[in-house]
């Protein structure tokens, strides 16, 4: 069994909330669209099918959880979800919030223009309520 | 509980395969990447979070089936999945066969350029391994 890393592009690009009991939750460090990131913590793994049934309906539980508390504290009209990873191909699930007339609207978050990183602590707020309403474990 | 009917628009885009216990299973009618749509057969759903547990693990195993079927029949290098609706509110998952230098690659397959219909017939071969592979219910 492959050991876990996070790959290093993942990282650099968000911010860490914390850990559910499958996945590394992180929040993209591009303020344009709140958005999530949900990281299996197992080795090797490329699609949601490599992973084994008990993992799979654990990771769909968590991604729904995820969806359900960033609607929430953001009041997001949509949410949106995928699991791309055709330039970052360790398995990560997007999950992010959308409205009317937000940067690409309707169209997909996924490499539209320019990532606008968060100001220096302008993220903690969200943070702390996700922390809060995932109840992660904060590393 | 609302009446399951498909949305017209993905009724109108895409080709019917079959069901499996939970959703209508087709495929978009684009030949520039082979594409699935899972629609869950319930009414008034627009978001994945909004399923009871049960159904969503069932969507869940079946989008998985999907991924893996396309997987295997069309030898693509990533899958990606996504639950967008931003357009169509009707809860439908996306399961899309990416290979590198295939269009948009490797942006995302959504909003991108325009569709490019299946001539007559010629999704009819992909169409018929996918009820096999898939076994669904060929209404």
């Amino acid at each position: 069994m492959t050991l876990f890393k996070l790959d290093s592009q993942l990282k650099n690009d968000s911010l860490p909330v914390g850990d559910l009991a499958l996945c590394q939750v992180r929040l993209l460090n591009d303020a344009r669209w709140p958005w999530l990131l949900l990281v299996p913590m197992r080795g090797g793994l490329t699609e949601i099918h490599d992973l084994d049934v008990t993992a799979r309906l654990t990771l769909a539980e968590e991604t729904a959880q995820a969806s359900k508390a960033l609607q929430k504290l953001t009041a997001a009209e949509k949410i949106n979800t995928g699991a791309l990873g055709n330039i970052v191909r360790q398995l990560h699930i997007h999950v992010v919030a959308r409205n009317e007339g937000d940067e690409n609207w309707p169209g997909p978050v996924w490499g539209f223009g320019h990532k606008q990183p968060y100001d220096d602590g302008e993220a903690d707020p969200l943070i702390k309520q996700l922390q809060s309403e995932l109840d992660v474990k904060i590393l």
